[in-house]
């Protein structure tokens, strides 16, 4: 068995035979290894640096007095540092797995997109976490920024989470079993550290004595930056850091505490960062200086071989990317291509470009051997000012000729867009295929850019992730691409543990049959059948079938986890199945991207398939993922029985600790806030007795499993913990699906609260998100929008659309009634700002939801009561079918387009004369009185209806615009008052008949 | 080459592979590998326990900006524990070696006695710095106690010194050079770290700041105490330990922090290592327990071959005793065997111990076969009252005979001191004599006792340093011994690298040879004779002699420090002739234990003689050897030369921050009484105005060069180096020759002051420390004297004899002037303990140096001005050569014999009556006003001799003791006038003619 101490001691010896220099853990607390001068500070700097060390790493708010299996104030790291990243990193920690005795071949190791961000630190990366079996054992990134400060060259930051490592590897399932050395275990070595460390860190430590170490940390750490001392300043930041976490874990941390922390530990992260930049340069940089990585040179391009078109293969092979960049990466290089082929005079075939998570194909059949010849008109002067009277050429002829290095002689008179002008005519013989290609295809990469770049050792690119080879065939031949330091071959690569993971193609042809007998899927709806397949076929077998439409965006992603779909049947301990269904189902999809295996009812079954990588051994990788969901349970478990044992309002109790925003107070202070709200609203509205006491009560609950270990570990079960958790309190079912359901909609297309209660809730809460966000962070722009503001719109629509009883609720009125309750002022124009967001999207969904667009605007009025709009459009639905509603609307658009605009409603019906204008004011004002107040379409055609006649009339007997002001102005007035009969109810000018 | 990173790789893999648990560094600055809790706590309670790690120390006061080749504010300690010991550690330890490539038996590798102890942490052990080739690369102890508790089972502690044993491997000159991994040197890697710390440490860290921290560490450490958890509380006493070494650092100091803080660290280490030990006793000691090493059962006696006497020899193997310990247990061992074997009935002929740094060996010739047969004698009753009158046995007797177990008949009659007893006589046969050696031998091991003994895992033994084995043999037959653990065999051990290191012997005869033919030679005759001869011949081979008498002692240590002595020449560069002689020889003897070389003027020659320990590779051995003198020389250098840039008053102003002791203050403040009180001793001598002025500078600046790097590091060049600086900073000579003299003498046999103002310099340097320690920590007892009290008296009587200007100054009366400047109170009782040391002190003296104990004990009065008492004595020994003096003497003790003791002198002349006493009267009224005020024997002799004659009439006219009571008083008041004549010079009463 590999112990501990051996696991340790190989990993440090591998990455020291890689050229990595071994340090010690850094002498003060640190909460990752990353804080360690050996990454934070060596990152920077164009000095090269390559470390491996290992970082016992104390995160107090992880203290769980040595009782939870899995979890650990402080927790082994192992941390590797490559500087400059050697263009194989991964390569090269497949290797350092191998070094421990795992068989890369046999398991299923991935890399799963995981990026990486320190606000403290102003640090942040991209990269993965590798996955061996479903289990995370290693965060891998490429480092970026440090303090603030640009990584130039970045770094490849690996770091290993040991305990979870030799957990899998000795398969015990409690970090004290663990073997540390022959014949001791962890638990024996570390156990009394990590309960009386927990008791310091959650019940012991002085809150004044390390509010005083932070202040005294705080101020050496300044005095050293002002020193020009980044050592000493960099280890007083970092015992900041550790007693600030003190602070945080004994609950001493106030919002507005911790804010100011984050903000100070920044600046001076930053300070630190560029001092030291500035003092190793000083210095002279004594580890000298990384050289950039050379700009490759295309191969040489070798002539056609012959003339027939051929297939195009095109593949841009990369490093894992995220899914979602995978799609839409695939879509840029189909557009890019297909752009820029139709910019040369290339005949082609089709384009297809297929992509999985390490590489993008592009395959353009028939491509043409060579491009067409064509004559190029090179434009001279007119033909008139061409030749003076007496037909000689003029300077300016004479000086274009010179120019064109041709005798006037040459030149032709060409007619451009009817103008004659002298020109030259020169014949172009297209180019060879191979050249044209080249030039595109590295634009074509060039171009690729995702919705977060990164970069790695190539001098030139950015993107998504590295990108390692290009191959390029026309044909049988290399099509010659040079990109920065990328040149185009004829190599492709297969999985990283193939006996040869490089494989020559003889030709574009050929290409994706070499990648499928390797086993290698590049279209990913090929991958998609064989995982929805596949996936069937095991559920099957175990008497069970998979929901393809529930899980579908799960198999979206899953599609881009793998280039070669294996699925696997697991089955986890039917025991678990006594958990809540949410939590089982949420750490299959969420955390493991497992699909859930139902019965013929729905009900969960004790199964679930994952999908591996590759010809894996099935055996070892499905026992690989057992143990990994069972792990997952066990703590979901463990939090749940420890949950279960404390009390509502204890848990209501610990939100007080969580931020929400600097600003915006605590979650506590924003559960307050919606309670309140929620109230008010409930009182402008007529609720039953039993509803009003359900909603006092969740009120008071609401949010209160944010406290709760389990939805601190899964924020996606937030609102279905609390109804569980309340139910087990004995709180109502009414309370707890109020609780429940003052969280919904989670997404787009969630479900929507049932009761009124939790409707309040719900839009209490998605009102003071908007309200306190518009006013802090703004309304979101593009595709930014961090604090899901747009969702908690769409949120807001919804609900109140899917209630009846609130659409006399205006929206606009409960987020001014939301901005008074925040801790911020929120400007009069924020709100108004938030309103038109609000139309805005209605407007969108009405659209998308098929309304034509005149009704839609003709209803938009009424966006800050969604539900009422929805009625206004069914009844315009119904109404225009029928001839007097249709009439009734164009009387009223009749006046509107005569009235000028600015013309006030309302006139003196003494200084009417004619029979017909008399009998339009006798009707009107008859109408005008039997109008309802509220806002019904219906209604308002079925008394209005009476004024189409006289309005009729009106048009044909009078003559508006009489000399008589007086008269004319009474009679403007008349129509405008027509033209506003209804104005309260529809944008009329919108909607067209 | 070894990088240092593979070096700790492979020391940490070599002790993995004993079993050794691999830790992390301690995650708070440490100043040394002991302070991690995996050493510290550990080390406690009954748990076994094995580790290696790494330990980065933090020593802020060796902060140095990177600039001394030889120190670091950050240094690499690598830490071993075995817990408990194995019974073979120095063998593992020199396994580790081996693991570095270091061919241990080519090399020569030496245990040198080394004892820990740190007072702040209540720790101490016993042990050794291991050399290899004279560099001190490993500290090896047994480790005794820590935070005050014994260590049960003790444990070994073995602490490599990275840096240093890596410079050695890599034959570099500055820590900055050390390859530390491949392509990669220190300085590159640490270089800026050092720098900026040591800024850091020394110039920026903000005093006030710190003080805050080390208050608020040391109120969390209690908390943690008081709250029983003993981790926590270790961490924060580390982070005291390490606010408080940078306050040092700082020179924030005072001396009365230094004590408080120390106290309240000890204190808390107390408390933390003894919750520790109640924790792991109540979680029920995780780790088991260690059992007992089990008692020995000795070897089977076999009965005796034959009846002829056989040599014994009684080998009693340990580890490398220190030499002073080896001397005193050869001496012990010798009077033990002695007298035990004489309480035996065992014939034997002569005994001798001989003695090694492994070995006591015992060889006692003849030892007879079996020991005299005889004949007990039971002693009963009395003959007188055995039998009553008619014959019959008596109660007594008859109960006396049958706890005897015989009949009445059997007794017999016994004559005990000339009165008849009834007795039993049991004819006993003598026992074999392996019998009685084994108990014999066996307490001659238990009784084995040193200054400072250590317990090792022997259950029963304690001894300066382990026993490792027991050698007995009587001739060809072992004797059975059992002591403890160990039991006697026929194995004797040779060197520990030797291709066999243990071998069998067949007799005791044969055993001597043995060990010569394997290179032991147990003989500290034989191996001085190999020495001295050897370093003679090595000498003369570079021209130069070796001064055998000046290097006595260290000659006397040499030969305690090796088994076989093979000395070897080694030189240094001529250039280091530049720097003062002291200093060179200071480090060749006290620090490497080399012989100098010198030439025929006896200036130093560039050579050395270091005597290795056994059959090593000489030219190996040489060059480490002349490396590590090069790299102290260098040290040295760079100590001098920084020490010459600094003016005397600042090195003087440097010495407020040295403790002299907690309540004594600092060496400054020591500094400034000694000049105090040496202006006040000089103002009673009549100083001749240059001389005054030299002791009004020399007072000013004595002891400043303590504040030199150079004295703080080899403090025994204190005064050398003050006289040395002094003339650089152009002192004059006088000035510099005082600041010198003032540290005279150093030891017993040193130079004493040449110079009036040096001598009044040395006096009160001598007079303040023990008024100071006398009255803090008493006079010295026993062995015990840790302030070296003793040697200050001894100075103060050196000196004062030394200088007759001197003869009037009373050493109790400056004594007394010194108490006075004393910042504590010093008691009458004190001084008068001082006074009676001192007289005790010159007795000794005097006596030692042949002067017969009647004349000692007759000047003795005057031990407080000794310089007189050597004058009186020199009067006297001149003068009892003299008839009249003898007969001037006889007849004042014919005076003192008759007068009663009390009777006053002084008479009333008009009661005398006699003309012999008229005439005495007259005399010696005349003598009286005649003798000189001083003390002056001869004088007196010459006035006091008319008295003899008239004394002597007296005794032989006057009949003293008459009826007239009156007379009677007159004729004793006059004989107590003549007792009394001269009672000021000489106690009369003893001094015998």
């Amino acid at each position: 068995m590999l112990t501990m101490q051996d696991a340790l001691a190989r990993l440090t010896a591998y990455w020291s035979g890689q050229g990595c220099l071994v340090v010690q853990p850094m002498n003060t607390e640190v909460g990752a290894g990353t804080l360690n001068p050996a990454t934070f500070l060596r990152v920077l700097g164009p000095e090269p640096w390559r470390t491996v060390y290992v970082e016992p790493s104390v995160r107090p708010d992880d203290s769980r007095y040595g009782e939870n299996p899995n979890r650990l104030q402080t927790h082994t790291q192992l941390q590797v540092i490559l500087k400059p990243e050697p263009g194989n990193p991964q390569e090269l920690y497949l290797g350092s797995l191998s070094a421990l005795g795992i068989d890369v071949a046999a398991h299923d190791v991935r890399f799963v997109e995981d990026n990486w961000t320190s606000p403290a630190l102003g640090a942040w990366g991209l990269g993965w976490e590798v996955w061996l079996d479903g289990l995370e054992i290693t965060q891998f990134t490429y480092f970026q920024q440090a303090g603030g400060v640009n990584l130039d060259p970045p770094a490849v930051e690996i770091t290993y989470g040991i305990e979870r490592i030799i957990m899998a590897l000795q398969d015990v399932r409690h970090f004290k079993e663990i073997a540390y050395a022959p014949g001791v275990s962890y638990g024996e070595v570390f156990g009394q550290s990590e309960y009386e460390m927990s008791r310091y860190y959650l019940d012991d430590a002085d809150v004044a004595a390390n509010r005083q170490l932070l202040e005294l940390y705080a101020a050496e750490a300044q005095r050293m930056i002002d020193a020009g001392l980044p050592v000493p300043a960099h280890t007083y930041v970092l015992k900041c850091s550790h007693a600030f976490n003190v602070l945080d874990s004994r609950g001493a941390v106030s919002t507005s505490e911790r804010a100011a922390e984050f903000a100070r530990m920044r600046r001076m992260a930053g300070e630190v960062a560029r001092l030291w930049v500035a003092r190793r340069e000083e210095l002279g940089h004594p580890l000298g200086v990384v050289e950039p990585t050379p700009a490759a040179t295309a191969p040489a391009v070798t002539p056609a071989g012959g003339s027939a078109p051929r297939q195009l293969v095109f593949e841009i092979g990369t490093e894992e990317m995220p899914p979602a960049e995978a799609r839409t990466a695939r879509e840029q290089v189909r557009r890019e291509l297909t752009e820029r082929l139709a910019a040369t005079r290339l005949a082609h075939g089709a384009i297809r470009v297929l992509a999985n998570p390490r590489r993008l194909v592009a395959v353009v059949d028939a491509v043409a051997a060579r491009e067409e010849d064509h004559v190029r008109t090179v434009k001279g002067p007119k033909a008139g000012a061409a030749f003076t009277a007496d037909g000689q050429p003029t300077p300016a002829l004479l000086g274009f000729a010179r120019s064109q290095k041709v005798e006037v002689d040459a030149l032709e008179r060409v007619d451009f867009n009817g103008v004659e002008h002298l020109a030259v005519l020169r014949p172009e013989a297209g180019r060879d295929a191979t050249e044209v290609l080249g030039d595109v295809l590295a634009k074509v990469v060039t171009s690729l850019r995702s919705a977060k770049n990164m970069r790695w050792n190539d001098p030139n690119l950015a993107f998504t992730r590295p990108v390692r080879w290009l191959l390029a065939l026309w044909g049988d031949q290399v099509v010659p691409v040079a990109v920065s330091s990328l040149a185009s071959d004829r190599q492709t690569r297969v999985h990283r543990n193939a006996p040869a993971p490089t494989i020559p193609v003889a030709s574009a042809e050929a290409h994706l049959g070499i990648l499928a007998d390797a086993g290698i899927v590049v279209d990913p709806d090929e991958r998609r059948r064989l995982i929805v397949a596949g996936a069937e076929r095991l559920a099957a077998e175990a008497g069970g079938r998979l929901d393809v439409d529930a899980e579908r965006s799960l198999i979206d992603q899953i599609l881009y986890l793998v280039e070669q779909p294996t699925p696997l049947l697991g089955r986890f301990d039917e025991s678990y199945l006594r958990l809540p269904e949410a939590i089982l189902v949420n750490v299959m999809r969420k955390h493991q991207r497992y699909l859930p295996v139902r019965d013929a009812q729905g009900g969960l079954m004790p199964y679930f398939v994952a999908v591996a990588n590759g010809a894996v051994d099935a055996d070892l990788v499905r026992a690989g993922n057992e143990a990994v969901l069972r792990a997952r349970y066990e703590d979901a478990a463990f939090f749940y029985r420890a949950d279960l044992k404390v009390p509502l309002v204890e848990m209501r109790e610990r939100i007080s600790r969580l931020t929400f925003t600097d600003k915006l107070g605590s979650m506590a202070d924003r559960s307050d806030r919606i309670a309140e709200l929620a109230r008010v609203l409930a009182a402008a509205l007529d609720l039953d007795p039993a509803d009003t006491a359900t909603l006092h009560r969740a009120a008071a609950l609401v949010k209160f499993d944010l406290g709760s270990q389990l939805v601190t570990e899964m924020t996606s079960l937030a609102g279905v913990m609390a109804r569980d958790y309340a139910l087990h309190a004995g709180e109502s079912e009414a309370v707890a699906q109020a609780v429940y359901e003052a969280e919904l909609p989670r997404s787009a297309g969630d479900a929507l609260p049932r009761t009124l209660p939790g409707a309040l809730l719900s839009l209490a809460d998605r009102l003071d998100l908007v309200a306190g966000l518009a006013a802090t962070v703004g309304l979101p722009t593009g595709s930014s929008d961090p604090f899901a503001v747009r969702r908690a719109f769409l949120g807001l629509l919804a609900v109140h659309r899917a209630h009846p009883e609130l659409a006399g609720l205006s929206l606009t009125e409960a987020l001014a009634a939301a901005a008074r309750r925040q801790p911020v002022p929120v400007a009069e124009s924020v709100l108004t700002g938030a309103a038109e967001f609000l139309t805005r999207r209605l407007e969108q969904l009405l659209t998308e939801e098929g309304q034509p667009v005149d009704r839609v605007r003709a209803v938009l009025p009424h966006a800050e009561r969604p539900g009422l709009a929805d009625r206004l459009l069914a009844q315009i639905d119904a109404l225009v079918k029928e001839e007097q509603f249709r009439s009734l609307a164009e009387a009223i658009q009749r006046a509107r387009r005569i009235v000028p605009a600015g013309t006030a409603a309302g006139y003196r019906p003494e200084a009417l004369v004619e029979p017909a204008e008399l009998r339009l004011h006798e009707v009107l004002t008859q109408v005008r009185d039997a109008l309802p107040p509220e806002p019904d379409l219906e209604r308002f055609n079925e008394v209005a209806g009476a004024i189409t006649g006289p309005v009729n009339s009106f048009f044909d007997e009078v003559f508006v615009m009489t000399d008589d002001l007086d008269l004319r102005a009474a009679r403007l007035g008349l129509l405008a008052t027509v033209r506003d009969l209804g104005a309260d109810l529809l944008d009329w000018e919108h909607l067209r008949m």
